[in-house]
């Protein structure tokens, strides 16, 4: 899977993803990672690529042509690479990152992991120009209610995300089965030597060997987590009866949001 | 404001926050970004962190007694910071990225920038042992319902959003105002120059000089997309009866949502 993000700042976003999983599996040739400098392509002798907004107001806008200019270069390069390959000459979807977009969900993961090219465009300052917006993106994507100030640690987030579900990226798909979301429970708590810790004992079923137990354990304890943090989960996941009961129950006592 | 990152991957964090305008409001003094290697209160010869978890299970878990030394070295200088000052002693918030906790949003980012000292506990490989959390942890924070590979980026999108409530920060106070999710509505369309640009034409308002219009239009502007795009943010806004009218229009005509 090939990810090309058109940024004014490659080298933070280029940083922030050579670590740990993911560059690891950028070395090892299953991800690619392109940072596009939207300024290569100002026009100007200044190298600006932002300019005050129609109407007045504060701040800069990024203009259109410059993002223009570079989207297309990108779009002849994946079209080239296609065509070498053999494969299906069609348009990649260009995710713009933005509040007025879409929440990305760990759904919305799945469907852009299925993609051979997916690109990101990076807003900074103000905006960009709406025009080129209309023109470009396919995809408007929020990574949650809050303003942040530049579009390029969103597109890291979705890139850490969706290259996680690309196959041998994670060493073992034994262990993106069981994370969160996956079956829209919470995962359950964790713990790791010693047995005891600050007179805090792991709990016995854990040492049993019993695995039966241990596995009942673990789904029960997702079950109540997710009711006590997040019951707005639950609608989603695939209960028995008995569990709906033990979600019941749990909804009634303490979640760790009251610990705020 | 003093941020305090816990961390395996200190680099990675200090690299993705010296961009632009976080960057420029450290070296002004406004904000300080601390990163702590947990790593370097590893307590055995290999320097390792993480070990397998008790009951079995794909991966590997941190371990909690790095962590509590991490933090308990961190809170010591936190303290020693405010005696010396004369500020009142007491125990900084400490943030746990996770999907278990309450999702992130502006409201939360105006609490936490109150704060002189934030703490941020980013866990990686599986997690992190129950009873270290248990211990230290006062807030559980998720940034969204989507798995990744670590707290980091989620931290570093932290820190962005609420380094922009910290005053002095932004440039102009005026552009935190009119941003997205300040008044529960989305943003206006903007354009810069040319006027005419792949034969869209900048809407005319903009280009009357009549500041009233212009304002007019933009929150017209802004209520339409909201009504389109996220209508539940709709609930909160405060609108007029004809702003009301005009949202309840807008609902029933197609968003870029259907651009999907």
């Amino acid at each position: 899977m090939q990810f090309y993000i058109m940024t004014l700042f490659p080298d933070m976003v280029m940083e922030g993803l050579n670590t740990s999983i993911i560059g690891r599996a950028v070395n090892n040739g299953l991800l690619g990672i392109e940072a596009w400098n939207i300024r290569d392509f100002a026009f100007n002798k200044h190298n600006s690529v932002d300019d005050y907004p129609y109407g007045g107001g504060a701040g800069m806008l990024m203009q259109a042509e410059p993002v223009y200019q570079c989207y297309r270069a990108l779009e002849e390069q994946i079209i080239q690479k296609k065509k070498k390959s053999g494969g299906a000459v069609k348009k990649p979807r260009v995710i713009y990152l933005s509040p007025q977009g879409r929440t990305f969900n760990q759904e919305m993961a799945e469907e852009f992991a299925k993609e051979d090219d997916l690109v990101f465009l990076c807003g900074h300052y103000e905006g960009i120009d709406e025009r080129v917006l209309e023109e470009i993106v396919t995809d408007y994507v929020s990574i949650g209610d809050y303003v942040l100030t530049g579009g390029e640690l969103p597109a890291m987030i979705m890139v850490d995300c969706i290259s996680r579900l690309v196959p041998g990226v994670l060493h073992n798909d034994v262990s993106a089965e069981f994370e969160s979301f996956q079956d829209h429970l919470l995962e359950y708590p964790q713990y790791s030597r010693p047995e005891i810790w600050h007179e805090k004992q792991v709990p016995s079923v854990l040492l049993s060997g019993h695995h039966a137990n241990i596995e009942k354990w673990r789904r029960e304890q997702s079950i109540i987590r997710t009711a006590k943090n997040r019951p707005d989960l639950l609608e989603k996941a695939e209960l028995s009866e008995k569990e709906q009961e033990l979600a019941r129950k749990s909804l009634q006592t303490e979640g760790i949001y009251d610990k705020m």
